[in-house]
Formats: structure tokens, sequence, C-alpha cells
């Protein structure tokens, strides 16, 4: 991650939290009262966020101490202890909360991702990720999905060409549509092509396309176009997969499955900050 | 909403999106070209957004133009045209993603919100955000919240005081602490303590609070508690609270619920854009 | 105080300062020269501001540091040094102007409030600040204003509802007004009516208000107000109060005074850097 | 003025007051509900900064329009209908605040300023401000020093060179600090030295210096001065100048006088923002 | 290009340039003088970055209208009349250097890549541009680039992927860091690696590359490169290519030529902004 | 240099071409690999930009450290190690390209300005930039023209007043410019005046101006100005000055020469960046 970016982020999210003051909290605790802070998960998952976590404590006061006690990317149980956070008392009682709703959604999304990939385990099959995320957050959900051993699709529309519907009919036909973006564009940029049908998929097969995406294909129709495109570009199902379809969809032989609920629609993995106070005033 | 943060929201999130330049839409659309596309419910929910997707493509191309053909709040049914959007071409495609990733996202919280006010029809219970939402995006979700029929618990740390666990132990004891903060605040702040048990609620109504948490309270403990109480401070049951329990909940009589994963866990709305493209080449 | 938000003011301040570069400084210093200079009181007055000139320095150089030898808050007279800064001396002499503008105003502000919390004495009423604050650095004003003693009205337009003519004419009615507002706000969200007359008092208190602006009465009328609350809602006494009319209207009972004028016409405490020079090259 | 820069002025003061959401009029005030308002002075004084108020409710909405019925820079008496703002109401009311702050510091600073250029009638000495801004709005204050018939100083760290006693003590004597200036910078930044008495003014006249602070001088030496300088470089009297004593100072031959307080001792001009309403809805 | 980015830029520098104020625009015209200026080729050259000129304008003043005389992207010659500029005179005066920096630097890179474009004429090697751009534009040189005919390598480090030396040292092998490297990044991410010898050439063959990057090879190893790879991934000559060899380099059959100097050493075109003035006072 | 301003264009320059992420670096480089890295310079000329390059690294990461071999300034051969950096090998790859796209600029520009200066070699003629500098980055470039030996030129429009035809037609008369000029501008602002025929000159001199620029004069004519002003004013030579031509046209007495092209076309400097790669993991 471009941690330049990701300071940003928690700059912004710190500013909208706290506002002019965290009233609470500065009424309470003196200035240089420090203490001790774990993270613990309370359901099983998976772990991504840490480094933005420790980012979050330290953008308040640089003297905040984030240890690991299980790596990013761990699988935890409920009641791990995942880290611990030292530092001025202040600091982490007004980071707590961007904190947590940051590692929460970061592990929801690695969780989801690594349940999916463990479904397709054997398979040579990757579990991708679209541009269906949180405005201003893709850095961090597009890292919490390699955490989960997904695999990202393209960063954002200067990351790479995908032709839908829409940009056909602008071009007039596929076929005008590649040469056109292929005039364009150099030799670092694929060009994935939107098929809904086999017609499509033999028309694409014909142009000079990078990969191919198979939108909302039954199995049998994945199974015929994995077929037809013999592995001479790269394919991709897309299109209401869900964790119960996506094996069968990945054994048509299709090389990913990309989905939009991976990060629009995350279940935030249940982590709280628990107080351990042991180490006292200074 | 403030729109001025919202514009900046929305700048953030097209850079995020285009980074250097829509490469595809560059390639294939001619800059004057214009059309026309529909806002599509793919799927029956509360739309909330509107605004803000007006914002979008007008930040893009000042010569957007968004008709509602549903008003904001509405509730739509699968195929619903929510909207119309006319403008340039380049815009509405540019556009396209990010305004459904915001849209999606706040008629996904107005949808949930709306389903749960609706379970509480008759009753004097509220339905409450938290803290818990999307870091940089608090602003549209709690707008969201509101227009699903909720209403905002505190914007941030400097809009309230909340005073928790952590905050009691650091005072010594709750009445020191209530005193602290009392001491420090206007009168336009608020005090809500957060109480687990009976004995807790107790020692708060002793002292010069505006409200309580009723935290993770069992209902035999929740009903105690509002007999307790007695309307001498405002009430608020939070704490695992589900679209199934919710009722039983307010049916003992507190003020309000607030769930966190109203805003932490969204389940977006399916909404399309379609393009409609009658206007054709100006 | 949001120390993010502060170190965004300071930045902005000093790009505002120092534009290109410091001419004079980058011409005649030695970057690896060092100075140690003392803030220096030429007013008696109430300091405030210590953390902020700390921050000026440690932004231009993480190197300087600032030894507080009063304590913020802290009454002084004419002549006493009030804190020590060593480092850089770049540093200090680009960074003086801009520490001391914010020092002075800061410094200024903390003492007028003092001075009228003196005057109340033994009253319960509070010295409450407004929105009328310097535009960019309300969280530096009202923080100036709680050391100097007084106590904050609401941070701005989120933080609270104030409803004055223009709002209740534009509902129709007060009582609309305060429906309205209640039903989209939250319980952490305080009502306060403005009242110009006895008769308002009166429709206000039939209401579901929390507290009453008495704005621009008499001594009589304010004394007969109080009497008509009767404790029922805050009452805030408003409009041209003077240092010499505070502690009369003080002692008509309400709960508190605000005055525009502590902030919007601050006078400056003057405070100047002299540099002691003693720790030569390095 | 750079409105570039004032814009952004704006921007930041209309988020710090409106934060979230403007609570009170987005509950009363429908959104196409349109209003017109004056801006009344309630006290006499010089009007500055109608341009920005302009700018103020243009950010929060393109549809309003500000109508002077006074120039920018007229001398108004108490109760003269200034301008006239015409628009949404909502962003009449929710901007009416950052626009009377920015407004009132902005003619408080013009009206002073005009009074002692009044004072300084039939003489050829100019009222000068200094780098004693408020942090953050020095773009806006030294423009209504100009309203107001003063002259700016350098704007700042990088528009010319000032010799203060801590610099040529660093360069070791004021000899060689004008040489190491001299040197570095071009030909169109300018050297002023500041000058405690005769023998220091004696020592700059000998230098490549373009202009002379006499800081602090009595009447007296202020003479002895201007007659040694004999307008061979321009002089500027500061320190401690009062309304009472400014004339009598710059009697003695100086081409200047500069005052602190100018700016950062402001009283805000007392001008208030009445609705007329006769607009009504639309 | 992403618009909402060349606005920041523009934001920026025109800051930048103007700073408090345009002294010399605001003492002599007034407000709403008007006036018309052309912008006159002082030499032959393509023309790149009109939409910019515009932008630049409309920035200090909505009401500045450009009408291209010339396309972007055409060749000129001295003394063309490239484009019209009217609107508020103070505007024009005070946006010139920005505009005429910004046009002058990108018509450079224009030029300069059509004349390599003509060099090559008849053989199919594209001209590539590098990340070797003036920080802060590459957005604006990279569209040069296209406006000259040239094309654009990846736009930055998460563009794709280019093993150098020192990343494959870091790995151990090339076959290592190609295999790490393929196994983080997705489909639509091209690895290029970059070779100095035939031997790495070959080694990089045997991998899952996707171009070579052929570095400082002479003609004759060229030449054996590009039979040895014989259009089995794409190829790129680059290093020390300059306008007299590089079609004798292209001749050898690479697929492209990279050349840092077209945007690193700008040679910028002369072009000039000239008052016609015949629009007068409005 | 203004180092607030400095660290503001680097942090866009890393986002600008990091975007995302570093996909080559994140995916080879362990996080705490560290390595040692030199700056070679493979031409000679003088560096400029040490401190710069300082901040790029230590803004990716505070554990790079900057070693000067050579002083900024220096004159390098071919093959001069100018600097080391150390620290986490990720670090040093992903800073590389934005520190030496800012360094070979910076040197480009000190390098090309020591061989002006050289060639004025006892002549007392200043060597002046323009504001014909790259847009965002005149901070650095001003002070690259100092590093070689330059002097600046004003930093931007509130820097100083220059009237040219178009300014002087504005107002009718140079008369008239210069005194409307001088009528709003303070003491520390300088009036140049452009003047391309004698005539003019004449008439400036007349007026209360502080600097003639002599545009596009021949020697002959450059010769009788110098003589007509006579050292009343100050005297620059601008337009067309070459390499070739800059002494001849400095011994016709000007006091300095400005020339666009040291700032506006400059050739980069090429300095590489090798890795030692001695310190291995830790």
């Amino acid at each position: 991650m471009n941690l330049i970016r990701v300071k940003e982020i928690i700059r912004k999210a710190l500013n909208e939290d706290i506002g002019a003051e965290d009233l609470t909290t500065e009424a309470l605790v003196p200035v240089d009262h420090r203490s001790s802070a774990v993270l613990l998960a309370k359901q099983p998952g998976v772990i991504a966020g840490l480094p933005v976590v420790d980012l979050v404590f330290k953008e308040l006061d640089p003297a905040c101490q984030l240890t690991r006690l299980k790596p990013e990317g761990a699988e935890v149980t409920k009641g791990t202890i995942v880290a611990r956070i030292t530092g001025p008392t202040r600091a982490i009682l007004t980071g707590e909360r961007v904190a947590l709703n940051l590692l929460q959604r970061m592990s929801g999304i690695a969780t989801i991702t690594r349940e999916l990939v463990k479904k397709l385990d054997g398979l040579s099959c990757r579990v991708l990720d679209t541009r269906k995320t949180t405005p201003g957050l893709r850095v961090l959900e597009k890292y919490a999905v390699r955490v989960g051993g997904g695999t990202n699709h393209r960063f954002g529309l200067s990351h790479g060409v995908m032709l839908k519907d829409n940009h056909i009919a602008m071009a007039g036909s596929l076929a005008k549509a590649v040469s056109l973006v292929r005039e364009r564009v150099g030799h670092m940029v694929q060009i994935e092509v939107e098929a809904d049908t086999l017609e499509q998929v033999r028309e694409a097969l014909s142009l000079d396309v990078d990969a191919i995406l198979l939108d909302n294909m039954d199995l049998d129709t994945l199974r015929a176009a994995v077929k037809l495109i013999d592995g001479r570009v790269w394919t991709e199902a897309s299109g209401g997969i869900t964790p119960e379809t996506v094996r069968s969809i990945a054994e048509t032989g299709v090389n990913g499955v990309s989905l939009g609920w991976l990060t629009h629609s995350v279940q935030a993995l249940d982590i709280s900050l628990d107080f351990e106070m042991e180490t006292g005033d200074q």
C-alpha cells in the first residue's frame, strides 16, 4: 500500500470523528497518563489491517506502539488476542473507534475472501475483487482482499481497459472499439471484454483482446465458453456468484471469479479494544 | 448535509477511481457526445443518495442533469426507474461506478433502517445509528439513516459525551467522571452513561446525566431498568440487537435502540445505470 | 483540542507567512546554528496557547523544544518569563511571528475571560463564548476561553439547535419549529430558543426546549424571566453585555452570560520572544 | 486579492462552522425556499469585505446574489443598509455567521485605518500594517487596510528583508548582515533595518539599505533621525503608536507609521444580517 | 486526462504565481474591463494544451472563453494564431504566465514527439515516454506525448511491473522475481523485464513475462535480440536514443523506443499571448 | 526554501508516481530489508537538490539517511559519487524515480546557471531567472538558480511590479501607470518597467521607477540605454540571450541579464542511483 495515501485516509477519518475535540477523553484523562490495551477477536476470522491500526494511533501520538501477537493475515478464533497497543491513554481512547472501524472492515473482507479461496482449493482459479469498493478506501480494501488470499482486478479506470456494452455501442462494434483502444494505449495496458453470449465470446476471440469477462452465464454456457476460448485469453466469470455457487463456477475452468459484494457488502469482523491499564500513571 | 464536505468526498472518490484518466472512455467517446441513462432498481428497497449522485456527475461535467422520477426516500420495487441522467456521455460513463458505489451503499442503509423502523410501528422507540460508520463517509451514512426513518446518535466525539467503562475507571468513579465532565462542557452538551447492570443504572440515576445506554441486557433486565429509570432520563438499548429481536427490545419501553451494523455491515442495494442513448451526437 | 486540526492551522499559517522562503533568515543564519529564546510577558494577563507554540516550532524543525516555566493558564505579571524555546536558530526566527500571533491572541482571550469569571465570583453563572470567532481559528479560540475559565457554547451548527426569529418565521410558529426540529434530531442534541420578551419566554416554556437565550433584556425583564422559568430550563443572557454590566446581569440568576466580543474583538496580550543566544554554534 | 486563496479561506470557515450539517436550517427550511436579506450597519464605520461576503453565499449556493447598495470602502452611519442578498434561504441562514464574522472583522480594520488616515490629513505619511495579522486571514486583513486607505507593509517573509537585532547579532554586525543579504537577494527585494538609536541610524545610512524602521523612539529622537536621514532612505516609525499620538509622530516627517494593533487587536464593526423575506416560496 | 486532477494542478500553479495578489494588475485594471487576446506561435511546432489553457483562465474567471483557431495537435508555423481568449482583462493578465508556462511545455513535448514519430514513418515502432516526467505534471506530459503521436508507457508504479537489476537481485534470480510478482498481481498487470544482454533476453523468454526492455544495446545486439524474441513478447529499446539514431534503432524491429528526455529535458515551444484589446470597457 | 512547501511538493510527486502501491517492490522486497545506494553523476555538472532528495526518502520512511559526499553546489565530474542513502530497501526503490526526477532537474538548472555565471566572470552583472518556471516547482527551481550562482528575480506577482505594454496601455500612459501603482503599493515593493526603445527608457527615467528591463535590444541600443540611465535605476537585459551572446550583452554595463530558458527548457543532469547493497537483511 502507498502509505502516504493511507495516512491521508487516516487523518480524514480522525478529523471526521474527533471534530473539535474528544470531549469525554479530554475531560477525564490526564495528558501524561499511559495505558495498555489489546485487540481481541470476538469471532473467528482473518485479521487484516494491523499496519493501519498502528498508523491510526501513531498519527494521534507517535509514542503509541502496536505489538503484533498474531501476524497480519492470521486466522484467529473467538477470544484471540491479536495485538497490544501501549501509549498515552488519550490517544488510545480517542483513536479506538476509527482504528476498529478500519480493522473490522478490512478483516471482514479478508475473512470472506479467505473462505472463498478455500472453497476453490485444488483449482487454479483466482478470487478477484472489483471496482465496487467503498469510495475513498479502495487502497485498503484491495489490500485486504490480498491478505485474504484473493487477487486484485484493475485498481481503477487508468489501470486497464474493460469494454462493456455501452463502450461497444459507442464505437459501433467490438472490432472498432478494440482497434480504437489498442491504437491509443500502450503495451502495459490490458484489454478485457465483457461477453454475455457465446457469440460475443467468438467475436472477442477474433480480435486482439487479453481477457474476456463471462458475464452472468449459466454453468453450461460457461463451460462452452471456456472450451471455445481454450486458453487463448484469460477468462473471468462474474455476476451473481455466491459462496454456494463459487466452486461449481470455478470448476468450469475459468481463470478467475470476480465478486462485487466482496467489498460493497462487507460484514465487519467483530473485534474489540480492551484496556489492560496495568501501566498506570507515569 | 454539509454539501461542501460532500463535494470533497466526491472529488476524492473520483480521483481514486479515475487516476490519470479513464482509458476506455477517452479512447471511444467523442468529447461532445451526449447520452441519457436511467438509474434502475434491481431489487426492492429505499432510495437514498440522489442528491449525491447528482453532484458526482456535475463534478465531472456541470452540463449533467439528474431528474428524479422517484423522490429521495421512496420505497421502490425491482424494475423501478429511479432517476434519469442526461449529459455528456464521457461524464456519465466515467462517473457511473462512483455514483453507484455511493448510491447503493446509502440506499442499502436506508433500506434496512426503514425495515427496522417499520418493525417498531406503534411504539415510540427510535432506531439509532452509532459511530461505527465507514471512515470518511459518516456524513453520507448518517444522512441515509435519516432517509430511512432512523435518528442520528451523536455525530462524533465533540458532539456529546459518552461515558464508558474505561472513562469511568480513569476518573475513579462514575460520580467523579460526571462531575469532571459537567464542569468542563457547556449546556449544549449531553452526557450519556453506559450501564451493564441495574446497579450501574441506579448509580447513574443518582447523578446529573441525560441518558443511559443499557448495554447488552436481557429483556428482563431491560424492563427492570426502564421501570427503575421511569422516564427521568433518556434510555437506549444497545448490543447484539437484530431485526428479529428489535421489537421485543423496543417493547421494554426504551426510548431508542442503537445498532452498529446499520452502517458497519451494509448490504448494498442493487441499482444499475442503464444507457438509453436516444440523445445521440450533437 | 483536536491536534490534527491544530497542526493544519499551523501549517497554513506558516505557509502564509513564509511564502517561498524566509529571505532574511536564510541569508544570515547557518543551518546548524542553535539558539535559546524566551517568551516574555510584557503586560499582565493569562497565558493560553503554549502547546500551540510548541507545535509551531516543531513543525518547522522537530528538534525544537519548548519548556514551560509557567503552566498553561497561569496569571503572569509584566516581565514574567513564560517559557523557553531551544532549537535551530532558523526555526526559531522563522516561526517567531506566527507563534506570537497565535499566543498573543489566545492569551488575550484567556485574559479577558478570566477577568469576567472573576467578576462573577460567588455566583453560579457561567461565562460563555459564541460562534463569533475568527474564521479558521475556532478550535483555538474556544480552547482559550476554557483556559480563561469560561465555558464553550455550541461549537458549530451541527452541535446543537438555536432557534432564532428567522427560523421561527420559517416554520410558522415556535411550536411548529420545536416540533419539526425535535422530530429530526437525536437525543444528544439540545434545543435552545432565543426570546426577546417575557411572552416569548412563556411560549418557549410550554414547549420541549432545553434552554432559553434571553436576548437584550433589561435587568428587570431578565429577573422576571428567570423567575418565570424557575429552573425548568437552562437560561443564558446575551446582547451588549460589558465587563461593567456583567455582574448585575449574572445576579439576575441566569445560568450563563454569552459574549461575542470575547472572540470577535480580541485585545492581543503583549508577549515577546527574546533571544538569549547562549547556546552558540554547534 | 487572490480569489483562489480567498475561496479556500471561505471553504475552511464554512466547514468549521457547519461541520456535519446545519441542524436547525435543514430541519426547518425547505430546499427550494428563497429569501432576501440585508446587511445593516449597526454602528458607523467603513465597509470592507463585500466581495468576500458574496463569495461566502455563492460557495453555499451559486444562486445567491449580492447587490451592493453602498460601494466597498463606503463610510456608513448607523442604520445604513449596505447590501442585499437574495437566494435560497438555506444558504443565507447557513452562511450568515461566517459572512458576518469576516465582514465585521474586515470592516473593523478598515474603520480604524480610515480614522488614522484622516488624522494624518495633509501630511505625506502613510499608515502601514504589519505581519501581526490573524493567522490564515492575512490576505483579507491586508486588503481591509487598503480599503481603509492604509498601505501594506511586506506581505510575508519572502516579500522583503527586515533586519532586526537577532539577525544582526547572528551576522556579527549590521554591515556584515547587509552585505550577506544583498549578495543573496535580487533587485526586486528591499532591505529595511530596525534602528533603536541615532547611532544605529547613522550606521544604517552608511550601508546599502532601502528603509529604516525607527523603533520606539520619542518625538525628539524621531525628529533628529528624520533630519539625519534627510530623505536618503524611506523611514517608518513603529512601536506603541496610538490614535492619540499618531499625528505628532507623523509630523516628525517620517514616511510612514506602522501599527500592529491595526490587525492583531481588531474591534469588529457591528453589522447584522436582517431578513426581509418578501420573496416567499417559489 | 482526469480533469479534476488537472484543475488541482492549475490551482496550485496559480496560487504559486499570484501569491497574495497580482499587484500590477489590481492597481491598473478596472474589475469590469474586458479584453481579447490571441495565442501566437513564435516558432513552428505542434500545439498541445489548449484545454488546459482554457481551464487556467476559467479558474480565474468563469467568464473567460477560449476559441480554438487551430485544433489541439495542429502543426503550426511561426506566426500562426492558435486561439483567442476573451474575458475580463484582469483574469487574462493574471493567468497569462501560468497558461503559457503550461502550454509551451506541453507543446514542446508534443513537437519533439511528433518529430520522432515522423522519423519512424513506415515502421511499426512506437515512440514511448517514461516515468522521467516533471514531478506533479505527469498527467499533462503524458497527454502531450499522445498529442504528439507517441504512446504512453506505464503511468506509475501501480500500473505495471518493471523488473530491473535491483529487483532481480532482491529476489535471487529473474525466475524467482517473475514467479513472486505473478503470484501477487492480477491479470490486468503486465510484467516487463529489463535486459542488457542476449543471455538475459534468453532467460526472460523462458519465463512468463509480457515485454522485454532492451537496455543500451548496440544495433547488432538489438537485431539479434529481436530475432531471438521473434515476436513472442513485446520489445522496447531504451537508453541513449537520439533523434539521429532513432530510425536505425527502430529498424531493428523493436516494437517501441522509449526516451526519458522526451519529458525530462523539454524544449519549450515559443508561444506568446498578445492583446488585441478591441473589446474595450463594458 | 520553505520546507513545508517542499514537503507538499514531494508528497504530491510520490502519490503521483506510486498511485495505489509500488507493485514491483512490494512483491519482491521484505519490509525489513535494508540497503545502501549512491547517487552517481554520469556527466559533469553542478549538484543541486540534495536536501530535497533527503526529504523524498524520509517521507517514505523516516529511517532513511542521506550522507553528502559532495556539498550542495559542488561541481562534479562524470563518475563522482555525490551522496549515499541508507535505509529500508523498499523506500529507496520506491522513491528512486521521484528523487532523481527532482535532483536531475535542479542540477540541470544549477549547471547551466553556473556556466553562465562563469562566462560573466569579472563583470558585475547578475544572471537572473524569470517567472517562466515549471508550474508547481518554482520554489525548487529558484533555489537551484541560487545554487548555481544566479540571482532570483521576483518570486511571483505579489513580489514586485513589472509594467509591460499591456499594463501601460490599460493605464493610458506609463506616467499614469507608475502613479497608480505607486499609490497602491508599499515601500517594500519595487517597480520595474519594460522598455523596448530608448524613447521608452527616457520616459521611464523621468518617473519614479526602480528598474528598467531592456527588452530585446541590440548591443548598440543596450549600450546607449545604459549610458542614458547612468546608474540611476537598476538595469536588466532580457530577450533571446544565449550562452554565446551573454557576455557581450553583460559588457554593455547592464546590472543583470534574465533568461527564461534557464527554467523553462531545462536539460536534466544525468545522475543515477546505484545500489551497493552491502547492508543485507537485518
